[in-house]
């Protein structure tokens, strides 16, 4: 069977496209329209459409709240780029940054709104599963996020709550997607429980992916300085484990690093890294990864459907994880 | 037939505080209960519940989306204090000030997916029209908010912009909450529509008397000083129609108060508020309202329901744009 992925995106960038109108006050919707515009993989829309197919559901009738949950994901960008003060988004400058804070707030704020309006395209028999659906993981996005910043002031923070933090900040929304997929094709509570685990577990391993490019990861390939994550002290599962395994030498340039200020940024990333190593931390990640890529394909191959139904799927999660796409 | 005012402002108050909950991460919820605590009048709510007792329907079931849209009023209340950088909400510290605005916004965009959990409360038959008719509504109040912060650069803003701008800012939220009300109580779309414009009129007279009562009210009664709107140069009804009106000795001082600095800000209230005087603006404003009002009213006496129906609706229109409430 060939490939759906390519097809699919397309047909998302269609609809957004379609979807996109720059009408009065331009000062509102000029931003809306640079933020949808600004690339990004479309994933958790495609694994919205990738769900319903593999339930041989109608993919036109997912195509609205598919598209919801995008326009939703960077709404949360744009509001998430205020508070981290952050001046580029995918290589171009924030929205914040291009105009400045108030633009970001208010024209977030609207997008929130025409999220909504695309979710409520869902067909009307399972409008109200998809919606309460859809809060839920709004909800938890914005748990996520409170927790992340909470972590940057406290001292300790334990991986079970970092992971419950990784899972709500980045994981529910693309299982919220693909169970919406599932849910509009009709599949059973069950089966579409069993894709929205499927999807938490690849998100857990997608950002735990995402903590390990951060330091041993290769710049020519990511065009990106490694070591940012050390520099900013935060807090990822390398930086939470290190402090849960360090002897007290390794403990005591830890603790020197992430708090005095006497180490130059390429010094203090070599010291945090030497210790990420001595400790196998770059394995050892490595390996809670792929223990997260089996959970959620174990999830997978407990529905039952044809296995390449599952294919694309398969596809998707493994390039996003590896990080070729 | 008594009033049903203080009973159903009670139900309404009940459900907001068993609906509240201080849950983990705290420093989200927090700001969100502080800002739902913080009194207010409850107004949209009510009028959701006087419209569904109006067509006899069952107020419990219009409780929830009642009390979503006044969550959502609330959540605009949030985020509009840190555009504005307002130090005060009803008397307190905004969120804004208590925290700080990331506390704002993140606690601001939680709030938003809240109102929706309650307006999907609604009763499964009427969930999509309640959810078009809000989403609709939360994109005109953002277009109103941007219309309002677009003119304040602006030189000349027409009488028919300005009443757009306060109709989508002001006047929607409670004109959909009528709706709404009419909506579950299986009332015909043509009195729903009767219900909303009605609204929407009394919404902008509200707003009318709210620039009259900003220089011409009673600083005793109304426990603020008069004139804020001049000395932060707001383009009220006022302004604009001054604007309009003034013979050219008037316009040179209008000119002089609102772009120079010169005078202190007595001064140029003094001056302004002579003008308006002069002008007659004072009377014209509240015949501008009062226009506004039998607009409202003649929509709702087109409705064919006995009129004690009405006499709630009647009162709490009558407080609220004459502020015994």
């Amino acid at each position: 069977m060939p490939s759906k992925l390519k097809e699919y995106t397309s047909k998302i960038n269609e609809y957004i496209d379609s979807a996109s109108l720059v009408k009065d006050p331009k000062e509102l919707y000029l931003p809306v329209d640079y933020c949808l515009g600004n690339g990004g993989k479309r994933v958790r829309p495609l694994m919205a459409l990738l769900a319903c197919d593999m339930f041989d559901g109608n993919i036109e009738e997912v195509l609205g709240p598919a598209v919801g949950m995008e326009i939703f994901h960077n709404f949360t960008l744009m509001h998430d780029d205020i508070m981290d003060q952050a001046p580029l988004r995918r290589g171009k400058p924030s929205v914040y940054k291009k105009w400045n804070a108030n633009t970001a707030i208010l024209s977030g704020d609207v997008m929130f709104a025409l999220a909504i309006q695309h979710i409520a395209k869902s067909p009307e028999k399972h409008l109200k599963k998809i919606l309460d659906l859809f809060n839920r993981s709004v909800i938890e996005v914005c748990e996520g996020q409170q927790y992340d910043m909470n972590f940057e002031t406290l001292d300790k923070v334990s991986e079970a709550d970092y992971i419950n933090m990784i899972r709500l900040k980045t994981a529910v929304l693309p299982a919220a997607c693909l169970k919406s997929g599932a849910i509009i094709a009709g599949a059973s509570e069950l089966e579409a429980g069993m894709l929205y685990s499927f999807g938490e577990n690849v998100g857990i391993a997608f950002q735990i992916m995402d903590d390990w490019l951060d330091i041993f990861g290769d710049e020519e390939t990511f065009g990106k300085k490694t070591g940012g994550d050390i520099v900013a002290n935060k807090k990822t599962w390398l930086y939470i484990k290190a402090f849960e395994m360090a002897n007290e030498y390794q403990l005591r340039d830890l603790r020197n690093s992430f708090t005095n200020r006497i180490y130059n940024p390429e010094e203090k990333i070599s010291i945090v890294k030497n210790i990420y190593l001595e400790l196998k931390l770059n394995e050892l990640a490595l390996n809670k990864m792929e223990d997260y890529n089996k959970k959620a394909l174990d999830f997978l191959s407990k529905i039952e459907v044809a296995d390449e139904k599952k294919e694309d799927l398969i596809t998707l999660a493994e390039d996003l994880i590896h990080r070729k796409i």
